[in-house]
């Protein structure tokens, strides 16, 4: 097998990037990652959804927590409360470390690209971690409260705000990754994967990027997503919360249908689980195979167990 | 009593400052801080000597160690080596708070003395600790194998290349700080103390700046200076080796000679240990009253007397 491109969020995401980095041979995977939740804060550039896969692709993560290092320390973040700092979003001690070395290799002049490769090599990981850009996009939620930066919704208001939609400022100006579009004009590529992150504020930055997703639609290879909805819940995080305030059926259907509408004759195949089952016929009649299997990533054989279903399907493609 | 100004270093001015806003009122303390051996790393501003202070009058201090806080940990530091960072100079995980909020508040506008000035306070510190001037001034040391930025000198290589002498890029230009010409020129000042510092790195920057040492001079306020080489050797630090290497005799006569020449007719009083005592009476008679007393700072005891001491010295001057 050549090469598999996964596009993906943060911590859902990360659970099938690490079992297809597993069930790949070292160096085939590659993963494009949204950058569109990066901000700064506190002088430093911090790419949360980059970091997820860092930390999770070299066995680094807080399985327990669900995000970030696993045996970190927070002595930090209680020094600076004690200070009267900003405490709100979260940095553990060694997490640190990671913000330092890209902030610090950033202002040297390194691009968003570079520093990634270089923190994945460092941390031993074999895949290849893309930023969707090296260009600044940032994701503003439109709420009822207003329009909040992604990092205060998400972590600063945990999601409260009852969301109207959302924008991309800088999205029209950025460049893709020029390793994404090597891989799309590539030979070598097997297959294109979507993974079950939340699709209007982690998959949408991506696709939506000038050219990105017709250049997916145009590709010979496959283009197969995971829904990030399971039995009308979000495994992690507020996709699901949001399509209710968009108005939105709470359904991977739904998702479905809103892949299409935003990326037409884009998608070769739809993995939901098979909690949703029923729904296959009726999704797979709008136009795309829709397949159900377990979805739901505890453990690294759940990881890997999805990844060869998503592989599977897309040889069959 | 008004108001007591010290000028201080690092680690050592730290203790006799401790001492001294024991043994003052509430408020009473002035200390302006050498920023000389101030510096950016890994994207933070770091101000070794004003730290020292914030710790040791906030009680956060490393007695053990001799700098930095107590409790302290590395997790962050440990996780950048990991990832192959700089780690020759040690930040502890709670002192990256101190470092973050500054390095932020900077960015965001604030004057090196503002941020100074939060910082003392947010730690529960009533003196009034003030950086030597809000303009960059930075310590070079010339030595045997070229130039070397202070902090590359001072941690990096550990004080090991000899030195031929020092400049302070930036000291032309800089303005004092506002606090420091308001108080020299007030009638509640006291006097003035010149803590058991460097001479060469921590004390001349701030007597250098432009006027400085001059107005000292012409104040009324006694300017008494406490030796920081007691029977021939440094307590700290590498300023009895940096004598040695300047081709100048390690005694306290010698830094007593070193301010005369650099900064005549601005000493009133001079303060050296018990164990060099016999030197006072050559001393003195080079025209700065020169006086014996206990200098080793070990407990808070020890600091408090050698602060009654300094100010007894300076009633009676």
């Amino acid at each position: 097998m050549g090469s598999v491109l996964a596009l993906s969020g943060g911590v859902g995401g990360a659970k099938l990037c690490t079992g297809l980095a597993a069930e790949l041979a070292p160096g085939a995977l590659h993963v494009v990652v949204n950058t569109a939740d990066d901000f700064e804060h506190l002088g430093l550039y911090i790419s949360p959804d980059t970091d997820s896969l860092l930390y999770a692709l070299s066995g680094r993560n807080s399985e327990s927590r669900g995000w970030g290092l696993s045996g970190e320390t927070w002595q930090a973040m209680d020094a600076l409360a004690q200070l009267g700092g900003e405490t709100w979003f979260r940095l553990g001690d060694r997490d640190l470390a990671t913000h330092l070395f890209r902030t610090e290799a950033l202002t040297a002049g390194m691009s968003l690209s570079e520093v990634t490769s270089l923190l994945a090599r460092r941390l031993g990981i074999a895949s290849h971690l893309h930023p969707m850009s090296d260009d600044p996009v940032r994701t503003v939620v439109h709420s009822v409260e207003g329009d909040l930066p992604f990092q205060r919704y998400f972590v600063g208001r945990q999601c409260e705000p009852p969301v109207t939609g959302f924008s991309f400022e800088g999205l029209d100006a950025a460049v893709p990754n020029g390793a994404l579009l090597e891989l799309l004009e590539s030979d070598d590529l097997d297959c294109i994967l979507i993974c079950p992150s939340n699709p209007f504020v982690s998959i949408d930055p991506i696709l939506l990027l000038p050219g990105v997703w017709q250049r997916l639609r145009d590709c010979p290879a496959p283009v197969i997503a995971v829904s990030p909805i399971v039995a009308g819940v979000a495994i992690k995080g507020p996709a699901a919360k949001m399509m209710a305030e968009l108005g939105m059926p709470v359904s991977a259907a739904a998702v479905l249908a809103h892949y299409q509408s935003a990326c037409p004759d884009m998608l070769t195949g739809f993995v939901i689980d098979l909690s949703d089952a029923t729904l296959a016929p009726e999704m797979t009649a709008t136009g795309v195979k829709t397949v159900a299997t377990a979805t739901l990533m505890k453990t690294l054989d759940d990881k890997r167990a999805l990844a060869r279903f998503c592989l599977d399907l897309a040889r069959q493609s």
